[in-house]
């Protein structure tokens, strides 16, 4: 998939990382799957946007789009609900060695989770850098102080390293970012 | 659009309602634009889920997809967070005049929404009756207490009299559905 402004070149470098088992979303979307199995939590990846220009409707009951286009996202990608808590989040890999290039977030996005946690939700980034197969947790309120407080256009590494968790792969659930999140609430089911 | 169990053969003959002013999905992104902007709550419809078979890339900037189809929601359309808290509903129209086809409401959806109960959220319907330009907030837990208890495949309209909230149209915001939610919820923000 390619979006309007670029980010999906690097996607594209990435899904072909064979030697990698599975990408971040594949991984994600299992362990997802798992905290709704297990009845720990219901979080879904939103679909992806898409604006239909034209559809050919072949009989009463099938439909093909013939003419689309990817539309820049207003919001993350993923949201649920964990503890009775409201949960969000972006998350993206890069081929990146030293750093997090912030293009990989659209303006839109950072606006969504400042306004989901002034809210009272939990707002973070889960970032892979697949070179090094390490994925991290990054709260919302680390991410925020980064990009308001330093002008670079890329999150080094190092940042991640010093603020963010570092999500171990398992095996079930795949990815166990929820078990870093702390929730704190007087009305917990 | 149109998805494959025909649901919407209904959805064409609703949007031509000409006589009538917005859908209820316009009357529903114009009112969750209004929360947003008033800082009352963050609520997005999902965009409409498909699966991509072709995508040509016509320039580096420039993808088109050519051939997808519409797929069956996993989840309800709308979803976000309102005074702290998680909510989450499904929105419809019928032409029906005396009741409301439970098959606009896919199962996947319904089950989405008792867990969605389960784990402390806000569910909920909101079910518009086009010939009376009636539009009824159903809560999740009488929704449920018709399709648990009843062998109908709809809800009669005199149903939603009796135990749905009548949302009334109004300027800004256009259809002030969360006026009718009740937030049990110790920390208020």
């Amino acid at each position: 998939m390619k979006y309007p402004n670029g980010i999906q070149k690097e996607y594209k470098i990435l899904t072909s990382h064979a030697n990698r088992g599975m990408t971040l979303e594949e991984d994600l979307n299992v362990t997802n799957e798992y905290y709704r199995e297990s009845d720990i939590a219901i979080i879904y990846k939103k679909p992806t946007p898409i604006t239909i220009h034209k559809v050919d409707y072949v009989s009463r009951k099938d439909a093909i789009i013939k003419d689309a286009r990817f539309t820049i996202p207003s919001t993350t990608d993923y949201n649920g609900i964990y503890q009775g808590k409201y949960i969000d989040f972006e998350a993206k890999e890069t081929a990146h060695k030293t750093s997090f290039p912030l293009s990989n977030i659209h303006e839109h996005q950072i606006v969504h989770l400042r306004r989901i946690i002034k809210h009272g939700g939990i707002g973070f980034l889960i970032v892979r850098f697949t070179s090094y197969d390490e994925t991290y947790l990054l709260k919302g309120e680390d991410f925020f102080r980064f990009i308001d407080q330093e002008k670079r256009k890329s999150i080094p590494r190092t940042y991640f390293q010093k603020y963010g968790i570092a999500i171990p792969l398992g095996l079930r659930p795949r990815l166990d970012y929820l078990k870093f999140i702390e929730v704190k609430n007087e009305t917990k089911n």
